[in-house]
C-alpha cells in the first residue's frame, strides 16, 4: 500500500488542494495555495473562530472506524462551536500531522469524508499545513459569520429565562456504551447544529447558547458560571431518543445519568426570555423556527447553583457549582 | 519539577487565559473562554488568514533552545505569512499538543514567549485547544486584515516588474552551519517583516509578494510559477550581511549558495512596477518607505525559467523551472 513517505509532501498538498478547491464560496477571496487565505467578510457580520484537535490514540483509533468517518467527525466538535455562536459557517484550515507509514487509503479515505461534510455545510478547506509526526493530528480552525453584535455567547444568561435544548440527549453516550468503545466510534454521527444555531440567533428572545459536547450538567454548568446565574431543571423533561429508557435498561444503566452527563450529542442548550412585551416563542413555534424538536427544560435563577426537580435527581448526580 | 499531567487540563487554560487577557485588542468582542471567538472586521478591509505548526523532533527539540524561543519562533512563520500578504495581525488561535510529562517550566517558559512575541506584533492569542499526545505540537492558524483586494499575491507578477528583496539573505543559513545544529534553534530569531509588508500593500506599484522561508530561488520560483513568468537575476546584487563571505568562507561553504538557497530568513521578495506613469520608486525611497533596507535584484520576464547572472551563477545551482 502507497503510504505518505512514497507520495510525498508536496505531492500530498496537491491532491488535497485540487480535491479542496471544487467547493467554491463566495466568501474566498484566494484559497489554497498562496501564503495566506483571503476571505471577504461582508457587511454587518462579526466574524466567528473556533480550534479544535482530534488526536490519534487520545480521541480515535483508525481500527475501529472508518477514515471517512473519522474525517467527518473531525470537522464536527469545530461546526457544532458555529452552530453554538449562531454563526454560519465560511471556511477552515486543516493542519495535519501524521507518520510517514500512514496509507494513501486511510488519509484519501479521511480527506474524502473530511470534504464531503465541509461541502454538505457550505465550508471550504481554505489553507492548511501539513508535518510529519508519530501520531496523526488533525487540527481544525474553521471560521464563521453571524450578524454584527448578534453572536450567541455563554454569558448572556439572565434570571428567569427558560432553559432549552435541541433534539434529545443521551442517544450518542448510550451508543457509546452499547459498542463497548471508548475509542468514541460512533456509528451515527451527530450533526451540527448549524441551521438552528442560526435561526436562534436571529430570535430576539435567544439569551445564552452553547453546544452540549461535555454532557448536558456539565455545559450548562459553564453557561451558569459564565453568567453568574443559578438554575432550575426539571429533570423529567429532559428529552431522550426512542426506546432510551429500554436501552439503557438492558446494559443496567442509569439513563437520566447517561441523558444528563453523557456528551458528544451536539445538541444545543440555550436559554430565551420574554423581552419587552416579545413574549418568548412556544415550544412548537421554537422547534418550527430552528427545524428541530426544542424542550423547555428548566429555568434560570439568580440564586447561584443547580437544582434538578424530579424523582431520580439524586441519581443524576449533580454537582453543585 | 510540576508537569502537565500534574496541572491539569483546565488549570492550564485558566493559566493561559489569564495571561493571554492582559492583550486587548478592539478587532475582538469576544476572546477566549466562549465556544468560539467573536473578531469584528472594519468596513473595507479582506481578511487574511494562515496555518503553521512546529512539531517536536521534526521542527525543534526542547533541549537545544529556551522554552521562550520556542514560543517566539513557533509565531514567526506565521506572522511573516501576513507580512507577505501585506496584512496587519489581528488574532490568533493555538492549538496545543503535549505529552503529560511536559514540566510547567517548559510551557510557561514557551506560552511566555509567544505571548511575548504576540505583543510585539499586537496580535492576541484568541482561542484554541489543549491535548495530550506523544510529541508537542503547535499549531498556530493566524488572522489578519488588509485593505480590502488590497493582499499581496503570489500570482500577480508581471514581466518587466522589478523583483525586489528586504533586509539581506542567508544569515540564518550561515548562523545554522556556524551552530552545527540542524535543529534549526537559531540564536538571533529574525523578524517578520509585518510593517514592511503593510507599507508594500499601500503603494499602487505593488506586484507580487512572498516571504522567504525556503530559499530565495524556491520561493521566487513560487512566484513565477503561480503567475506564469520568468525571471533574471543579478547575482553580484544579492545582499548579504556584514562579514558574509568571510564567514562562510571560514567553514568553507560557498556563500553565494547559501545567500540564494539556505531559508529562514523571513525576508519579503516582491516585484514593483512602473504605472500608468506612476513610475517605480528608487530603492532608497522604497527603503524609506518600507522601513528596511530595499535591494533590487532582477527583472521578471515573459519566458518562463530562472536565469541567474554573474560569475557565480554556476554554482547556484539553479533549478530551471
Amino acid at each position: 500500500m502507497t503510504t505518505l513517505a512514497e507520495l510525498g509532501e508536496f505531492d500530498l498538498i496537491a491532491r488535497i488542494k485540487a480535491r479542496a478547491s471544487r467547493l467554491h464560496s463566495r466568501d474566498v477571496v484566494v484559497g489554497i495555495g498562496d501564503d495566506a487565505a483571503v476571505l471577504r467578510p461582508r457587511a454587518n457580520e462579526d466574524l466567528v473562530v473556533s480550534t479544535d484537535a482530534l488526536v490519534e490514540d487520545v480521541h480515535f483509533r483508525w481500527d475501529n472506524q472508518s477514515p471517512a468517518s473519522l474525517g467527518r467527525r473531525a470537522l464536527l466538535a469545530n461546526l457544532s462551536d458555529l452552530a453554538a455562536m449562531g454563526a454560519r459557517p465560511v471556511g477552515f484550515t486543516l493542519a495535519l500531522s501524521a507518520p510517514t507509514s500512514l496509507t494513501l487509503t486511510r488519509i484519501d479515505g479521511m480527506l474524502g469524508g473530511l470534504l464531503r461534510e465541509a461541502k454538505a455545510y457550505g465550508c471550504p478547506l481554505i489553507g492548511g499545513n501539513l508535518s510529519r509526526a508519530k501520531q496523526t493530528t488533525m487540527a481544525i480552525t474553521v471560521l464563521g459569520a453571524v450578524q454584527r453584535g448578534r453572536a450567541l455567547r455563554r454569558d448572556t444568561a439572565q434570571p428567569g429565562d427558560a432553559i432549552c435544548v435541541t433534539g434529545t440527549l443521551g442517544g450518542a453516550g448510550l451508543a457509546l456504551r452499547k459498542s463497548g468503545d471508548s475509542g468514541s466510534a460512533l456509528r451515527h454521527l451527530p450533526k451540527a447544529r448549524v441551521a438552528a444555531g442560526r435561526a436562534l440567533a436571529r430570535l430576539k428572545n435567544a439569551g445564552a447558547c452553547i453546544d452540549i459536547s461535555d454532557g448536558f450538567v456539565s455545559d450548562l454548568g459553564h453557561v451558569l458560571k459564565a453568567s453568574g446565574v443559578g438554575a432550575e431543571i426539571d429533570l423529567s423533561r429532559i428529552p431522550t431518543p426512542r426506546a432510551f429508557a429500554r436501552g439503557c435498561e438492558q446494559l443496567g444503566l442509569d439513563a437520566t445519568k447517561i441523558a444528563l452527563h453523557a456528551g458528544e450529542d451536539y445538541e444545543l442548550l440555550f436559554t430565551l426570555r420574554s423581552l419587552n412585551g416579545v413574549r418568548r416563542p412556544s415550544e412548537a413555534a421554537l422547534s418550527k423556527r430552528l427545524g428541530v424538536q426544542v424542550t423547555e427544560v428548566g429555568r434560570v435563577e439568580k440564586a447561584r447553583g443547580l437544582r434538578g426537580l424530579g424523582a431520580s435527581s439524586s441519581a443524576a448526580g449533580f454537582r453543585h457549582f
